[in-house]
């Protein structure tokens, strides 16, 4: 189902699944659009203060998060795989054109399937050991991913 | 000229350029297809003893290197680009299916460029610190990189 991303391991990676009451074409849209992207992808009050996208392999995947406190916190990674309106997949392990990155963490694929107006949202974060996956999980994965997806929608529902 | 791979950066990546005079179709070949790579891949007396290909991005790309004193060296990673006859890149950051690798250490492109009979053979090293490139070079880039060039074109004229 995730090809070509790695099958899932339970112990290595983890997993966000939702059907969310919006199109899978405009998901993708502010998945996809730095413009829409800054209103969403980080769970408030944190902002996301700068993003750049470059939509190939080997592309420019990247953002800037500011805490409250005013702190910023920049993560550079690329794409992967692009399948419009389908499949986004981008890694940290990589800068823009597959230079290897000095801290890499994880890739992470958004699987989107359209179910009449509403979609199937699939979204994996792939490790490389457990340690990874557990650092991730309490790093506020399933509260952090769930509340920005709850964001979206919001945020697609007012466009 | 190596789009999508990083624009070589002399003090992160090494480059091997040379013209051969075999033909880009065969160099593709010897490349892509285990039961061809494991007589030139390595230098001799050294051999590959196994060898995998799945030959897309996130596929399989690994092969076990053996020592002349029958130490066993396997190497596992993934394509990112695979542009048949033209230009292959794979990474070690990233096992099959982006899974980030336990030890990372480059991305290689490989990118060929027909002339006449002869090809334009062009092999780049990527890698994300300065410490990283010298040690490769110290590993024996160019010693090891030129030979198996060498070979393969021995192998391909032997065909």
């Amino acid at each position: 189902m995730t090809f070509p991303l790695s099958p899932v391991d339970p112990d290595l990676d983890l997993v966000l699944e939702r059907v969310i009451d919006v199109p899978a074409d405009l998901v993708w849209k502010v998945w996809t659009t730095p413009e829409h992207l800054v209103h969403w992808f980080v769970p408030k009050p944190w902002t996301v203060t700068a993003c750049e996208m470059d939509l190939r392999p080997g592309g420019v995947f990247s953002t800037t998060m500011r805490s409250p406190e005013g702190e910023e916190f920049p993560n550079s990674g690329c794409y992967l795989e692009v399948v419009p309106g389908e499949r986004l997949i981008f890694t940290d392990t990589l800068l823009p054109g597959f230079r290897p990155a000095p801290a890499p963490f994880f890739t992470a694929g958004l699987f989107l399937t359209p179910q009449g107006d509403s979609t199937l949202y699939r979204a994996v974060a792939v490790h490389g050991d457990s340690a990874a996956r557990q650092k991730h999980e309490e790093m506020g994965f399933h509260e952090g991913w769930g509340t920005v997806v709850g964001q979206m929608v919001d945020y697609i529902k007012a466009m």
